[in-house]
């Protein structure tokens, strides 16, 4: 009976394989010809723009998100109230270095950090030149009344930049607080970038409760470098003024739209991006792409007539970039609910062309997925590996303990434009972009229709 | 005996790869620490720019591609001459697409296709609308007097874009003539890409001596959708005017330079790219990428101490684009002298992120290639497949049946800027560019340690 059993199964697998290869492709296809996705990206970016948090833009763009979530065909289409913080930036900002021989000024290329409290009125203070935590430690006599520059610097040799991010971004995070806590007045970070520009990129900070809350700026590689290469012979003030806020929390909301499950309707696999940007740049890979990925994927099973076994959320989340409290919500409903999740997928690395994903989730799990790699491997995947899935589903994973995977686009690009204002819809490649939807929605096929 | 032999080898074994993978390791450092590449680009599309076979520029090219192999250390660096084609493109060339209905006129984004001969005075004819060459043949009695114009467009759905490139570039190539042949007087086609702009694109084209030598030019995919689009309910004549010509041949270089073998001396591993570039653009991914990857291999193996057990060409060739007299010349005096080519490569795919490589060799020795996938992994390499080398060694492998392989960067962008005026600078991305001499670098030592 078990040699029958053997017999009878191969073929069938063999042929379920082929089935998979060519509804796959027919996804590729129609997302190559007929995707939306590019040009949506081009209305979000252009018409709305940045978006961030508590801002009428981000309201614009939860309309338009569920507006373009119903014109491409979900089952249903809703908005989930969350409350966000409401950061601006205020106008004005500037820096400027002070040479302490020649008494020259130079204005530098910065934005204030993200959450970041402005300084009311200019200060003006000797700049104190660290290299890292341990640097600040080893001088900390000396911070009292200075303003900090950390030079923390992307380590080049890292061949994934993700990797330089989470090694450098703690000087952005909780430098400020650190640098506070020695009675720094104000600090100046290098740009978490590896860029050959003098653009600043902002980001998030938290401060520390225990500590004051000091004004924070990140300045462009060219004049970080020019720091760095004279600190040894040169001692500076540094005269600077910023003016962010902090307001009472605000009311923003999660789009989210249904292809309802034909067979387990109450089982929920979630694939999304964060709708939110930072202010002073369009998103466009941050993460408009993941947002438009999100909706093209939802346009396609469509097109195709696809019919999900599990009902598929697609979801544009609120406020990733400055508290990720959209994330939140989203994973507390779904527990108050009871719900049952048994995937997430989210796209928050840029749309650029694919090259995997990483998965948190079981052993047993991962292994089941890689078998699916020579299903992918055509369009662009080439590692299914462990790691993590992304801030957004997050909560997901530890509230309900849900299965989580994160598109992993090619990396290189990503940082010269991260939280810029040259992340703009001209440095999105539409074909990068869509094929990073082709992989998404391929493998939101596969665990559909095997489960994990 | 037998037992020993086996447990004495694996460490062995196992401490030469330890050994590969820390050197690559050093290899990759050195680069994108230390890589001088992007600098080299800059210099070589700003400073000399466009640089077409037979033009003062190439020549410019060339003197600067010799001090530069000199100056980061080639125990060797010459010319080497050979006789190259030399078209001019001349000033002033105009296309109009005038409406049969409304008289109305629109000016076409237009280039000249290389090697074309000018039209000398303006040629105004009525236009053919031709899908693809079944098209022409079925309408071939129509086509005496007319302008063809040829609308076969990439097929978005393939992934690799290089399969769009060859399944539509004989329109280019042969299409002028096989038009030409049926009595038409021009030729426009559908510019070879799929970008999303309406810059056009040249390339070269291939007169059959048999038939007239009509002018041809390609236009943006703008006009070109917007010809395809009012096709069916429109007649246009157009109106053009191009002034291209051929000189007589006229004489350029390869430049070459050497790290002597040690062991091997005789022996030789080839790896380049191509020094000409279209006249139009600053030819930065085509091929200033492939030249700037090839002088970084050498620097670096010279800046770790690396001798190489073979001699190792560095070699940037003359002429590709409208020729391949420089990679012809480069193997007649190769098969002339008698010399054992064991190897080589070729990066003229453009300089963005590496996916890997394609092999023109055995079977046997493929595989022996396949064994380091593991090693150049970590690197971007994800695949070592049988493919094409290059078109600059080409001659090598079929003069000297010299094993060829080409470094295969993504594809994705590469169609929307190549031959085009966007093919600039500023579209490469220093991180990718140099990640490309890496897997380059990493291979060419692999080769060179244990032979093919």
């Amino acid at each position: 009976m078990k040699k029958i059993i053997f017999l009878l199964l191969l073929p069938l697998l063999s042929k379920s394989q082929q089935d998979d290869a060519a509804f796959i492709k027919k996804i590729s296809n129609e997302i190559l010809q007929n995707g939306q996705a590019y040009q949506q990206l081009k209305y979000l970016t252009k018409n709305i723009g940045g978006r961030l948090a508590g801002s009428p833009s981000y309201n614009k763009a939860a309309q338009w998100g569920l507006e373009t979530f119903k014109k491409v065909g979900a089952d249903n289409a809703f908005l989930q109230e969350c409350l966000v913080p409401h950061w601006i930036r205020g106008k004005g900002d500037y820096a400027y270095l002070i040479s302490e021989k020649s008494k020259n000024k130079k204005a530098l290329s910065m934005t204030a950090i993200g959450n970041s409290i402005g300084s009311k009125k200019e200060i003006t203070a000797p700049l104190i030149f660290i290299e890292n935590y341990a640097d600040l430690e080893a001088k900390r006599e000396e911070v009292k009344g200075k303003i900090v520059y950390y030079n923390a610097a992307f380590n080049a040799t890292n061949i994934r930049t993700f990797k330089s991010y989470g090694e450098t971004g703690t000087y952005r995070v909780n430098g400020p607080s650190r640098a506070a806590k020695y009675g720094a007045v104000g600090v100046v970070i290098r740009s978490l970038t590896e860029g050959t520009d003098n653009v600043p990129h902002t980001g998030t900070l938290h401060y520390n409760d225990s500590f004051p809350t000091i004004p924070a700026i990140a300045i462009g590689l060219e004049d970080a470098d020019f720091i760095a290469a004279n600190a040894k012979n040169e001692h500076w003030k540094i005269s600077m003024k910023t003016h962010g806020k902090m307001l009472p929390d605000t009311i923003n909301h999660n789009v989210i739209a249904e292809l309802k499950g034909t067979e387990f309707p109450d089982e929920y696999i979630t694939v999304g991006g964060h709708l939110d940007s930072w202010d002073l740049c369009e998103g466009a890979h941050d993460d408009g792409a993941g947002v438009v990925q999100t909706i093209e994927i939802l346009r396609t099973f469509k097109a195709l007539g696809y019919q999900p076994k599990h009902t598929i959320r697609f979801v544009l989340f609120a406020n990733e970039e400055n508290g990720t409290r959209g994330g939140a919500k989203y994973a507390e409903e779904a527990k108050a609910k009871n719900e049952k999740h048994i995937f997430a997928l989210e796209s928050d690395a840029g749309g650029f062309t694919p090259r995997g994903f990483t998965f948190g989730m079981s052993k047993e799990k991962l292994e089941k997925v890689q078998e699916w790699l020579s299903l992918l491997k055509p369009y662009g995947t080439e590692s299914l590996e462990a790691g993590g899935g992304g801030a957004d589903i997050g909560a997901l994973a530890k509230l309900l303990g849900t299965p989580v995977a994160g598109f992993i686009p090619d990396s290189q690009r990503y940082f010269d434009i991260h939280h810029a204002t040259t992340d703009t819809f001209e440095s999105v490649n539409k074909r990068e972009l869509l094929l990073g939807a082709v992989n998404m929605a391929a493998l939101i096929y596969l665990v559909d229709k095997y489960g994990l």
